[in-house]
């Protein structure tokens, strides 16, 4: 597939996700982490307005001077932007507009990708696809967090089917030698800057599950009283465990005394079978402290990839999102992409069930903050 | 005209304000204060649904059980509800659904108010009208929040046509003399609980003006550094215009060095023969301070009501909203409508060119709290 | 006695008050409204200073150019100041330099004082005394907070006595008939400038009753689950009670079963003969209200209260505290004392167990905010 | 030494800290990280007596039941406690009575301890005397930020005297070559926890500066505007820089055109030969990224400790603070002590001017939170 074809397909994944919401869905901001749907739709296309059409494109007229201000997400050196917070609050420029925004971009952007690219900008709009893919899985879980958090629980689409996934039920624990281990990208085809540089990484001897707790282990850990017994938690964990009266993991519901969750299907028993999912950091740290385990850090965790399936989850580890030795910022705008996020974050690995297919690889690193929940995160153990 | 008659006018002026607007603008919240225009057009239907047809109406089926919780918005006495500042985050039930949810009420409040009414249902639907043409009224300065604060400025509706109102230009202040003046409504028609009793008030001899104070005359308080000399303002109205770095009324920008407006028709230069509009309590005192006058009582205002135009704007008293002698309230839900807003809130007399025909009178009573901009306030003067 | 031995006796008594105290009592503020004690006797002193010996006395030389900084409270005439909440942060100027402070500023007042002053000043030095006496009030209030909220509960002074009241106990309300009454400050003797000036209001007739609401009475309210009901409250008190979780009178405490309260002889089974105190205006018109009755307005309080014994407690009314007819601030700091606070509160009438001999009278309008209850305010019921 | 010899030491040391200090300065907390000196003095004597007193000297009467309350610090299994924030509202326990809380601990643990001690209570005392040392740099630090924050900026004692440091002027950065490196504590002697596993860790070749960075230095990336471009700091430290309009580090003041830093000998000309101090680690990131290089990481300031000075700062390094691998929590109250903090937070190495002598070590883990700025903290380079 050539690059104006994956241009194509790129594009109308975004709006295949949203075909089966309403105008009224696309507009609002229920917490500051989720930004409305719309706004993703018009953030993916001013992305290759701006590092593509605008500088390379020298017949291109800009749709709207004004939606720089819209639809900046947080690149401070490309201007000011309206604040993460008040994206919500926008009903202007309308979901009709922003559609009409997209396929004047799109088509100028086909019309330049059948031309000849040179290699450099090439490389800029495989950039733009991974973004836009980022932006996917962003859109599917903040509708999820959307229609979750209308007292009306509407489904989201009755069609939606998440990949199936083998467990391995009762196996052993992968056993990894003491030694040093290769991580980081390397190879051909795209990946971030963040999974370089491949370097040296000295680890000693450990296991490591090879299946994700599912929600019946995670029960187990509820029903013990994990929630209230400081022991298992960080400090910090506890804290934010008391201040936001938590209880579960997000989207479950004590219905009559049976746990219900909600799902792209709208409110369900809760599959207990399923990957105990939209956990934070500091549960899955406090499962595995209550377990008498902990987490894998990411060096681990990739070390061992290939030994186990991944990619329904993303699996909170242990390692905190730090640069690689050797790791540099690209100049300009786009080297604000991943290093200016490298403190106070905790690395995922893996994938999800909303991940776009081919979008990760084992050395992907995602990261989030320690007390976010509306992703699709999950926990695998190690010891 | 009957009462199925003008509850027909009334429910249909309600969609009218609306029929400017997309359906995006329909769902957003920008502050608190600011309900989406989706929420008022539901929570009218449902003060009809709650308090006339399902106690009245034995035959009637309620629309949707969960619409209690969506579009109760203070009655404690009716059930838990929506917090106020989640509004703005329910893209359900969708503009349709709503609409949906007018016409089958509609429907049974026609047929119902065809048939034969007790005075009492009577009076319990008069003030449904009264309540709905609150909402109109907040309908347009809600529209006009929302829009207002979008960065790219639409306009409402250029057909929006304010009342014309001749100015007293240059009058004399209006005397009135000392004596006991009877304040409080009387005769027939619809009052709210809180123009009752009508009763004596002693005032010593005063003077109040014949106009509003005009953006001319208000922009003259900016240029002298009004908003920079503690001396006129209360310690709390200081307080507030630091913590919020006000320098202007709401909707005015300073845009090369022109002072411009925001207004139905979109920005447009600040009409300096307007009344000055869109200010707070803090600042209606701040002016009439810095004038060396003060604003009136406002039993000073209904006392000389007969003797200048009101209706423009909705006019900042120095009275505190407080129950008159004798006030009571109506037992159960109908009697949180007023009394319980009785405290930190100052009385607004008039009317203004967003309220309904009709609507106010010399004795209404509308109160809000001292910082709030977002009405079509104003300023007149007293000494 | 002349005006510098009345100086004396005043400041002495300010210095009486912190006998009992630790050096450690005068430093904290465990409340934005609580300040330290060091604080008020350094605040009283450079009120003197300020206000009298810099303008008045050209040999007087300023004690620390820096306290001006420290002691200002509010004048915003008056430079700028440390905020409100940094007064418990300062170790510096310790107690021992405020009381040398306090020396070298009263010997030269003294001298002063003892000269010919005209009368103009004499005003001023009066108005320092009441000023001082405020503080003074405010010192016995502190004082509670600071010992009362810590948690070994240590007496402020075994030695305390409360003045002996007698209670009217089952009288009849005071019936008072529909008239014009004088309201206001008139004859000679000091008056602060917000009981100015002496006007006439109508009054409707209306009962009022010769006691106070005492802690028996005020126990029904609590049992009945007075604080569990909204019917009883104000829309923004009942915000207030939820979001601060109040469940009875500050300084009160269940144990084992029984109702305890603090005093300034520590911890002590609850009076419940005593008149209840400790109660915000939510609490006190939302225990009127459940009573079926109100609070009486400031007008009927002082129209009637030649008729009962007041002086126990602050009793709040139910009006906001706004100026009279004819109110005008003094020019200059002077003129901060009380009109830059008119606006969101309540007037509190009468006088408390530790308002100063003879600080108060009939005329006399204290004032706080809604939801403050560290003064001994009280409840006097009307209908 | 013996045990009872070396008790005395330490615990006399805590006491010689505060000698200089007036009774008020015990007393307050300007900020929540800053503990009030007494409260330092108390909870260093509460640990012994609730660790070693109470459970294993049979005969040991408890001081006062209550002190448990006030002085537990964050021991979630040694029952409730203040919060954090409230230490500073407590004015009991008086400074002489926390004297005399001391004298009677003191007096059973030097019996105690002259008598016949197992290994495994001795380990707990000499963790005993590793807390105190903690908390008398604590002491230092807090005493500067209480008396710096002072508007009257008082001097701590004119005979404070840091330690001297050769500086390694123009010193060629040092290189260390690609190795496995063995990072952690071995040996005999005390060591914390966290400094446990020792373990292998593979490092690129790197380079490491001899010396710290100095205020002359520092000044550079003021003047260039390091405060004002985003492209030097992380995401998360450009909010902190304008959410708190920082400009400088801690305790500088521009007066008058000249830059200034309040010590111990109170406020002084800026000393630009000296290392630059009170930095957060959003400032040494920003630095170091503006001068081209980076933070070490803390295997690689381990690694290369041997051969530089180390001991004036705290030098912030690029780790996060985790777990060594094998790292485990000891059972109880003191498995509290590290562990709960590993999660968003960076690891320190070195020492300071205020670290007790003898206190730290070349594998000394100290961790703060990235904002955090009232410690001795400093910046080494590497590349």
């Amino acid at each position: 597939m050539n690059l104006a074809e994956r241009y194509q397909q790129v594009r109308q994944r975004s709006e295949h996700i949203c075909s089966p919401l309403q105008t009224e869905d696309y507009v609002v901001q229920p917490i500051e982490d989720v930004s409305p749907p719309k706004w993703h739709l018009g953030h993916t296309t001013w992305f290759f307005e701006t590092f593509i059409l605008k500088p390379y494109v020298s017949a291109y007229k800009e749709y709207n001077t004004e939606y720089n201000y819209v639809f900046n997400s947080y690149y401070e050196s490309v201007g000011s932007r309206v604040i993460r917070t008040d994206r919500g609050n926008l009903s202007r420029p309308t979901v009709i507009d922003i559609y009409s925004y997209r396929k004047y971009v799109d088509e100028a952007m086909y019309h330049f990708l059948c031309g000849d690219i040179p290699a450099e900008i090439q490389e800029l709009v495989i950039l733009g696809f991974n973004h836009e893919e980022q932006h996917q899985e962003l859109l599917y879980t903040d509708i999820k967090y959307i229609l979750g958090h209308n007292p009306l629980f509407p489904a989201y689409s009755h069609e939606y089917k998440a990949t199936h996934f083998e467990r391995a039920v009762g196996a052993e624990f992968i056993q990894m030698p003491e030694s040093i281990y290769e991580i980081g990208f390397e190879g051909e085809g795209f990946c971030f800057d963040n999974e370089l540089n491949r370097h040296k990484v000295y680890l000693n001897a450990y296991q490591i599950s090879p299946s994700l707790v599912t929600n019946a282990e995670y029960l187990e850990f509820i029903n013990s009283g994990g929630y209230h017994d400081f022991r298992h938690w960080h400090s910090e964990g506890w804290a934010w465990v008391n201040a936001n009266k938590i209880e579960s993991p997000l989207y479950w519901y004590l219905i009559d005394g049976h746990w219900h969750h909600y799902t792209y299907h709208g409110l369900q028993p809760l599959d207990i079978h399923g990957p105990v999912t939209h956990i934070s950091y500091y549960e899955a740290y406090a499962y595995a402290a209550w377990k008498g385990m902990r987490l894998p850090t990411e060096f681990e965790w990739e070390a061992a990839a290939s030994k186990f399936n991944w990619g329904q989850r993303w699996e909170w580890t242990e390692s905190a999102y730090l640069p690689y030795p050797g790791f540099s910022k690209a100049p300009g705008a786009i080297g604000e992409y991943n290093g200016k996020f490298m403190v106070n974050q905790k690395v995922l690995r893996g994938a999800s069930e909303v991940t776009p297919p081919g979008h990760s690889r084992a050395t992907y690193r995602n990261f989030f903050q320690t007390g976010l929940r509306w992703q699709f995160t999950g926990i695998r153990l190690a010891k």
